[in-house]
């Protein structure tokens, strides 16, 4: 097929297509999609949503079934011992799974409009006037591994701020993830309006390293996976790359905590979901209430099934059958498991400079009924979250009503921490004048800079 | 000295000090003074600010002496031939070039303060509030060349935005840039209430490379100067990066242009400082005004010494003594000169492709009467400036009414164009809650997910 698009193909023939161009060809497409897809109307790129949602619910059966098929294949990979049992239970798609993909779509579809959107006017002069305008990114790389409801997730946050997507997810989810692009290529193309490579998937594991490269054509990549993953990408790439390496994060119990709500948010930061990114792996008890607070939350932890590794003051209070010690590599280290290390510090600043020394700038929790004590660590904290009185699971775009999400930053240019529609969008400053031109300026006229 | 700063150290001491410091050293200390800057009253930053206005003043005598070693030195390099009279001029520094600079602090002052805005507030539950509220980057370092008010203007915006600074400039103005960051020192030092190592320089060539690295302390790089030392910069950091690589800015002159206003902007965008990345290197001029408008700037061009390289269309229309041939490489290049290419296009849809083949995402101009034009123009070009009917020279932080400008860039990410105060913020979500859990929300908790 040599990657040749032609007007007459169908869909899948176009598909097809798509799996037959390289990297660079992909990327190109998807730079000459994207300047068609920057101009769209909100309705015409609603509309698109709307149908493939629609497209994905009447394909549940295929979907289900090329799934089925992946997680045959991946049943013998963790019979083998190459796949853990996490991962493939992350690969799992049903058909209520297929619904809730729809519904996502749907709802990614009623967001507000992330384009077009004025963040200033200013008036440099009469007949002069200056407007900061949002507007899509152009081409946006996502590289995630095995779950496939990444796939429209990703897709519908793309298409929603006028972006060309270029994705590749894992091998393990190849038969799902074809499926879904293919389905959503359909509906895309249904819809009417919209260019061809608006959504593309790429095939191997070259054409990643080909993407590294692309910087011309693409604008922003998007790793997610584990910290050794996203590091190696942002260490290779030439393009701009937001995502995490690391969720250390912490929760401090304050010498004014409610111990009753620290438990709470302890127990529910470290065991709601290990393995997510905004899980606490450090508590900080302040030795005020340490004698009190430990035994009780290491009680509960244990009957959760939680290894708890302690500082010497912790191991001093509590039994040491129940703590083992914790070595100084276990402060810096993001389990994503069932352990969690445990800290007894002197106060509010011994607490600050923990967070400081060994937080990755995810999500941190002060637990206390002092309001001032809370402020002082909202403000000092050097983090993308800052919570008081909350768990730290509450750091996730979907919670904070960002609408879907389309990946998490660690990093504090463009977006920090949970990053949805307006991660996407970058904006550009229209000048509309009247012929002017920088020498009168110069000669003696005065700006006006008149907030319009 | 071995980098040691002690309590009891007169300034002189410290700035002596900080120069022996390694890059590392001094990063250290930097990220040590940030936690401390992020959190002081607007009151007290501004207060500093005023205080070093003062100081650059009350020293301008010493400031301009020491520049006149650097001036003299640098005559000696431009006789030898290793220097430009550009660069020279560039490091010139007069008592009326102090007093701008103390005037431009004082600007910084008076902007309103980019730290604590509320970009968001939303309530996610009841008692369960999240606030999205700016906050500044951290540490934030520039290297720059030759020009020594870069000192005070770039400093200025770090303090007023609760940044620490790690500056590096070129050898050729060391004595004057050693001076203005000592004096800035004393004037930060005498203002009271703000840390050591606030703003430093760095002195050799090695702790720039050293600072690529240092992506633990460092939290933006932004290099001032030309391409390949910006693109240099780039490849080998770690650390983001902000900063424009070239400015290949158009002007499209469009059918229905006034051909007043298109040679007043033409003369302006190329004339009037060829040397800055807003100046135009292409003129595109359309098909069906070429043989009126062609000849007249020209003509013009001519007489203000601009050489000029046509398109085969071009040189068919002007008379061929007056323009030569471009090549292909013509339309890629960033001249900085008082050079421009012209090219005869068949209409809009020709501009654009012209411009997204090889524009650099700067600033990009039309000049027509025919609104409908302009504004298809101002939707379509990728680039951070679309201007109609002004000159692309107006692409600059003051022009834009930002205050001073810390630089321009030409990514999409974060800042695009002239980047002020708030490229050098970031923000962080503040959750407060009354012990909610996610296992809660979870278990059927709807989010109320209102805004404030």
């Amino acid at each position: 097929m040599n990657g040749r698009i032609s007007d007459g193909m169908q869909a899948e023939q176009v598909v097809k297509a798509f799996a037959a161009l390289s990297a660079a060809q992909a990327a190109r497409l998807a730079r000459a999609a994207s300047r068609k897809l920057a101009v769209l109307s909100e309705g015409t790129r609603n509309k698109a949503l709307e149908t493939t949602a629609k497209r994905l619910e009447e394909n549940a059966t295929r979907i289900v079934s090329a799934n089925e098929e992946d997680v045959r294949a991946g049943e013998e990979l963790v019979r083998a011992g190459k796949m853990s049992a996490a991962t493939l239970e992350r690969l799992r798609v049903t058909a209520k799974g297929v619904h809730e993909m729809a519904e996502r779509v749907r709802g990614v579809a009623r967001l507000p409009d992330p384009l077009g959107r004025r963040v200033a006017v200013t008036e440099l002069d009469e007949g002069l006037v200056l407007t900061r305008e949002t507007c899509p990114l152009g081409v946006v790389a996502v590289v995630f591994e095995s779950r496939p409801d990444v796939v429209p997730q990703v897709a519908s946050l793309a298409l929603k701020s006028g972006n060309a997507i270029l994705l590749k997810g894992g091998t393990e989810a190849a038969r799902t993830n074809e499926a879904l692009i293919s389905i959503w290529q359909d509906g895309v193309a249904e819809s009417g309006g919209l260019p061809d490579g608006a959504a593309q998937m790429l095939q191997s594991r070259a054409d990643v390293m080909e993407l590294l490269s692309l910087e011309r054509d693409v604008d922003l990549l998007i790793p997610r996976g584990g910290k050794e993953f996203v590091e190696s990408i942002s260490r290779q790439s030439r393009i701009p790359v937001l995502g995490h390496g690391e969720g250390i994060c912490h929760v401090y119990v304050h010498e004014a905590a409610d111990l009753g709500k620290a438990e709470r948010i302890v127990m529910d930061a470290k065991t709601d979901y290990p393995a997510a990114c905004n899980s606490v792996e450090t508590l900080l008890v302040d030795e005020t209430v340490a004698a009190e607070f430990l035994p009780r939350i290491v009680r509960a932890l244990r009957a959760a099934g939680v290894e708890i590794r302690g500082c010497e003051r912790t191991l001093a209070i509590v039994s040491s059958g129940a703590v083992r010690a914790a070595t100084e590599a276990d402060w810096a280290t993001e389990y994503g498991d069932l352990i969690l290390t445990v800290k007894v510090v002197g106060g509010l600043n011994d607490a600050l400079a923990h967070i400081h020394e060994f937080g990755s700038g995810h999500t941190e929790a002060i637990v206390t009924e002092d309001v001032e004590a809370a402020e002082t660590f909202l403000n000092h904290v050097d983090a993308s979250g800052v919570f008081h009185n909350a768990s730290t699971r509450f750091a996730d775009g979907y919670r904070y009503g960002l609408g879907a999400e389309v990946g998490i930053s660690n990093g504090k240019l463009h977006a920090r921490g949970p990053m949805g529609l307006e991660g996407l969008t970058t904006y550009k400053y229209k000048l509309r004048g009247s012929g002017q031109t920088v020498a009168e300026y110069k000669a003696g006229r005065k700006f006006t800079h008149r907030a319009l």
